[in-house]
């Protein structure tokens, strides 16, 4: 398990596997999640911190789940349930998601849920993406994302749904979908996604490479909408927020449901087709032994 | 009616507030648009200014219709029949488009058309604001926005359905659909006019939070073409018309058509649901209470 | 047949016509091109010559047919089988586009293939148009266009079907879809590839007015990725595609095919209503008598 989880930070992170080698406060990242992802596995531990603020309305949800807060499924199935219970109480009007782990926003979806799993299983974590997806980028709350570290594949893709970026401007963090880069592929809706926010261009070329940009890069090609130095990260995330709750709700809301609806609505209607799609690619023998190449030169890596 | 003329200025250009209250140039418009707007109740001034020339092809729109050239019913019947001649007129090729007034280009959707009154009336209204965007977003002429003053929300939407924007660079001017700061939406067909202009992203942001862009910014996001000093407005666009006019009609016709055809087929074939879709919103009790309680903040500001 | 030869690259540039006409250099192509092209038509010498390095997986396709590498449907005859065999070579992973000729990479569609034609040879020609776009829009290789001169209409098109292109910094060079300029039309999916480029409005706008951009105005627009000196044009196309081939193709190429098969589909469906469309428009008299009108102008400037 030890080995597992050391797996996962770089399994999750391959575009960031230099720096983390040669950075030292990265490595102890890595030597104590090890222990944290011990303790975790009998823990009911939350792997998320929901902080609601009734004077403003405004929520702030924490992911701790580390080392890198992948996106597991019992992640998944937690940050859902969390983003329903603000959905639903009326009082609550926007939400600011960041993390509570040094370095790291996500990680992005955990590779040990698609290995060596069966097809049942691997559906089941597909479903859990889409539920995600659908969640926030559906949302009818305000939602800002804080990224105050990496944020590769699935956290690129969590920041994306969100109405407004914020990135803390450490040249060493990266975001993108670099999916293409483990041999996988960022499904339709995430491209739609990727492509609503930056363009159809640059969304071919950062898909097909798997491009991970700095913070002033992913500013430039619109990936954020903003980089501000850290400590400087909540309070512009709650000036932010401000502006947009200044705006009526049900114009607001109204108007991005127009926005993004016939992209909702293209996953909606082929959700059971896109969960076969990913099941069949990603237990095929090639992508599986894929994955295990690839695991296992992290782990030669690693020794 | 004076109050109602005044307040139309301000309910026009909510996001100007505090620069018409700040500026006593503005603050002249204000005032004498009062007695223009009374003047006008009973006089059958035009409401728009044509100039044909035959000798280049190029016909000049003035719109003339104190206080701020709101699009009344009454403005966007006789907007529609001076534009269908020029149309017809195959002695015409090209189409200016600019205002009269000192400030402002256009305010826009004239909201006491919509409040407080039948949905017959809202019907009939929406209609004629279709009708304008269907003709200039279709038109086979070139078609340029001399945008010498404010232009928020009808205002941009005219400007953005030409096929050039050159605008002043006076800081104090504003351009932008920023209908939901009003509590209203812009509909899909402003949006996708918008989108096709500004791309997806940004139009996303700026309906959201009704953004008005000053020139500068505006020609940075590419809501506007081109900036010039006040004096050079009407020279540069008539060397742009040139330019344009320089390709042969037919293809620069077929190109324009084969660009926007989507779009105008979208509103064709859902306009009378678009119709019952917007009386439904506007007459809505909710609705209404939101824009009397901000005419009646404007009241007081006033007072 | 010397002055059809002369007159197709001048015809095939218009844009560039007042540059030909002052440069001296250009006017030795012109001189030569003469001569060339007489041998040219009783000859076999291939229009393209193929160079597959089996160590790199790269192929590099060098166009050489004087005087301006039009695309007549000889080119494009022996152009689509060219990239077929490659795209059959499983070994074959890369293609780099450019050209053997001087100061030009492709000057576009061979306009003698239109004027003055058959409906059934416009037809065949049109066909063999599509099939080059949909031979590379479609390519499971990496494709980049390595733009060593102008490359206006038809050369502009076959550069942006590739993954990345890289033009040399040469201020005398032009690349677009000028096609409006000549009285012609590019056609949806010309303006589909280049939409999916440089986004709708770019797109809008440079094919109402035809334009032609220099070096550092197309890498502006993103209708370039990069721009470097002519010395170091082939090493930064291989050092780029080396980058690309670093991503598994399996991976690279079901991402490229996700962003591209709407586009794709969309001319394959109407692919005989196309040919249709474009055979009815260019044997029209009013526009063979453009075109003729327009030889005949450059007959006399020639004179």
């Amino acid at each position: 398990m030890a080995l597992r989880a050391a797996l996962r930070i770089k399994s999750a992170l391959p575009g960031l596997l230099s720096q983390l080698s040669s950075s030292s406060s990265h490595g102890r990242v890595c030597a104590s999640s090890v222990f944290v992802s011990q303790q975790r596995k009998n823990s009911t531990t939350p792997k998320i911190a929901v902080d609601f603020d009734q004077s403003t309305g405004v929520a702030v949800m924490r992911m701790k789940s580390p080392p890198v807060n992948s996106l597991s499924l019992d992640f998944l199935t937690e940050f859902c349930i969390s983003v329903e219970k603000l959905e639903m109480d009326k009082s609550c009007r926007g939400l600011i998601i960041t993390s509570s782990l040094p370095n790291v926003f996500s990680a992005g979806l955990d590779i040990m849920e698609m290995y060596g799993k069966s097809p049942e299983h691997c559906g089941e974590f597909w479903k859990a993406v889409q539920e995600m997806w659908l969640k926030l980028y559906n949302s009818n709350m305000v939602t800002i994302a804080a990224i105050n570290g990496s944020s590769p594949a699935g956290g690129c893709l969590m920041s994306i749904t969100c109405d407004y970026r914020i990135m803390v401007d450490n040249p060493r963090y990266r975001i993108g979908l670099n999916e293409t880069q483990l041999g996988i592929v960022a499904p339709f809706w995430f491209k739609d996604t990727m492509s609503n926010t930056v363009g159809h261009r640059t969304t071919e070329m950062a898909l097909a490479l798997g491009l991970l940009y700095n913070p002033a890069e992913a500013l430039k090609v619109g990936l954020v909408d903003q980089i501000v130095p850290e400590d400087k990260l909540m309070t512009t995330a709650e000036q932010t927020m401000a502006k947009w709750l200044a705006i009526p709700d049900h114009a607001r809301q109204i108007t991005k449901s127009m926005m993004r609806k016939p992209t909702l609505d293209k996953l909606v209607s082929k959700r059971e087709a896109d969960i076969q799609n990913f099941v069949g690619f990603i237990t095929k023998d090639s992508i599986q032994k894929y994955l295990r190449g690839y695991l296992e030169m992290l782990k030669k890596r690693k020794a």
